[in-house]
């Protein structure tokens, strides 16, 4: 970290020709990765737990952030924790609300989530947190993101709590009709992941389908597995999965459509959240068993936390220019810390880079009904209609940027209010 | 019970015209209903654990029984529980192994679940219970029985250990791909087996799928919701419902196709599994736990009990010109026991013509793109080929029946073998 602020003579800001992506993690950028764009305005306790758990990445984990919402709140926030000034602040006008879908992405250009996705673009952030609704926030970090080139739909990467290693599952959600093709890509999104996450160099991809041998499944997935056992895509591929193979670790990957997916995803935690309230039922029902509760509560506390979606839960939208960590809606502050961990792990990880060169592995293969893959339908939903902008229409962003007021000694606050010229102290 | 043999002068078997096809629990036969079929070689622990559980169900609760399957074999076992020729005897020379799929119901068509078809197709046995494996129930069950008149596909039925009364959820793999107007249908056949089954006049039936509003989903549950929303087809539709609500029992009915059911079905069993797997570790892993599990047992076994699916597990397969319970590939002598209990109640309740009534209720009503529904495409899966005929091809299963060797006083067993011209004492 020391020495950062000599290598760094420009300034961090990219140039506004309007042609700069975001290069989060590029050879340019390995010594600082950009910071974490946080919509605090997004989920069930924000802002005030989203805020919490943001103080807490950067105090005990040392990610470098930017909050996004109401700055006049967010200031008063950081002023009980004492750090005022030391998160850099960006000014949103308008929150989605939970239940928002993918209209909203339209009506509010000025969105917390639209004016973080507007700092990615602008390469002044490398990755976005966010609590708020996932239809919402699928469908404005589409919309503002764009796809990545070469992918065809984004899918959603949860983690699942196996042992040893947790196990990567997607789509969660974010496409709910894919294509086979669609489904060698999400393998190879899951590659790259696994790769970036679990620092695996070949993950184990499975399947997820409704029965071990090749010709079992639904159309779809016959096909995908057809496409996936044909090799030479620089994809693991394990064969299929069950639906009782979830929790069982024996893959690093299992790849499935976003409608299965995510009903997967809900029963499993579903599931896990009815047993545990039934065994604290059983373990509480009788003074014996109550007894022999108190003697298990640390044991079994462990063991919640470990499975409790709330902990564990949260998934990272894949396939866009730029990563979004999708934060469970209940979330807490210990939860979002994970996540901007999480985050600022997949950007230095370069995870939009590795993404690019996996999902191009696949391209080079020659498959029977292979026309897709050239991410010219990525933004087919709505062609030709054009994008409202953030902000005023002009810049964007600027209006709504909030300079944190007074300078301070030891990190001093840009001219843009975000990049703080010298590294932290 | 009493008086039935009285009421019933004329031969209990039907005449063999070819054209007598099961009427269980028909005006007729409301007095006494068929036997149920039970296939002594499927299951992983068949015969053994199959004969037992068929013993306890004739015993215990007063079900009546063939046993198909290795007539020396099954005579055997009768033998171990000292009631030889109690129970009547259908032999079969081969069994379905439990990886066998579609086609071994074409290459074995003497399998124990072939002849057990046939009973039913004759009118000698009102259902069928297999431990064996699914895709080889399913498939020779499709090529013996048909399907029933106006129903498009069969659905596999399963039991959610939801409280206060348990869920049903369909299809849970029977046909992985299906048209929003089979799925319209699957809620008609849930709809009958709930109220068999749950006693439920008006079950409220939810279609699952990745969201609360109608819009979620991907193209086969919008429309489907679409489809179910328009009511006049006598189906009470409450809606969609999610993964976490599988256990929730806000509905009675959930509604998907097979290939999602299944996959959610699994992942819900092997989810309780592994919960139950680490919490017994996590109970287990200190001496103050230990003696905390000492403490809680009885709870603990109660809930396992309940939630474990080789105790409430097992599907129906609805649809069908007669009623096929498949039971856990692992299941012991308890879950045998149910499976032949459930069998009894569904023919009683006369499961095939309730769901004959519930579907054509969903055909009076005008869909705009209902153009299926005649059962016309049940079979179109090997148009024009024949089915091979159990037994030497003439008569079929009349080979195979082995008739009990002594007529004994209080239960004599009838010319065929099967039907005793007395009532059970």
């Amino acid at each position: 970290m020391s020495g950062s602020t000599s290598a760094r003579g420009e300034p961090s800001r990219p140039p506004r020709d309007g042609t700069a992506p975001a290069r989060r993690g590029g050879p340019a950028r390995t010594v600082r990765p950009l910071p974490i764009a946080v919509d605090t305005m997004g989920g069930d306790h924000a802002p005030e737990e989203v805020i919490a758990g943001a103080v807490d990445a950067v105090r005990e984990h040392d990610v470098r952030l930017v909050l996004v919402g109401q700055a006049p709140r967010i200031r008063h926030e950081l002023d009980r924790y004492g750090i005022t000034g030391q998160i850099p602040i960006v000014h949103a006008d308008e929150a989605l609300d939970m239940g928002e879908g993918a209209l909203a992405s339209w009506r509010k250009p000025r969105s917390s989530i639209a004016i973080a996705c507007h700092l990615i673009k602008q390469g002044r952030a490398s990755a976005l947190v966010s609590a708020g609704g996932t239809a919402g926030v699928v469908a404005t970090s589409r919309l503002r993101l764009k796809g990545q080139q070469g992918v065809m739909r984004p899918a959603i990467a949860v983690t699942l709590p196996t042992r040893p290693t947790p196990t990567i599952l997607l789509d969660a959600g974010a496409t709910a009709d894919v294509k086979p093709e669609g489904l060698v890509q999400f393998a190879a999104l899951g590659t790259a992941y696994a790769q970036v996450l679990l620092g695996i160099d070949r993950p184990r991809v499975g399947l997820l389908t409704i029965g071990e041998e090749p010709g079992k499944g639904n159309k779809l997935a016959k096909r995908a597995h057809e496409l996936l056992a044909s090799g030479n895509h620089g994809i693991e591929f394990a064969g299929n999965v069950e639906g009782h193979d979830l929790l069982r670790g024996g893959v690093d990957v299992i790849v499935t459509d976003g409608f299965t997916g995510n009903i997967a995803l809900k029963t499993m935690e579903g599931t896990i959240r009815t047993a545990f309230a039934e065994i604290r039922e059983a373990m509480t029902s009788t003074a014996t068993a109550r007894m022999g509760a108190l003697l298990q509560r640390r044991r079994m506390q462990g063991l919640r936390d470990r499975l409790d979606p709330d902990t564990y839960g949260g998934g990272v939208l894949l396939g866009l220019n730029g990563t979004v960590v999708i934060a469970h809606g209940a979330s807490r502050a210990r939860a979002i810390t994970s996540a901007c961990e999480l985050a600022d792990r997949l950007a230095t990880g370069r995870i939009v880079e590795r993404i690019r060169e996996q999902v191009s592995l696949t391209r080079t293969h020659r498959f029977g009904r292979w026309t897709h893959g050239t991410g010219d339908e990525r933004n087919a939903d709505r062609p030709g209609e054009p994008v409202p902008e953030p902000g005023d229409g002009s810049d964007g962003v600027t209006g709504g940027v909030v300079p944190d007021p007074p300078p301070r000694p030891a990190e001093e606050t840009g001219p843009d209010g975000l990049e703080p010229p010298g590294g932290k102290p």
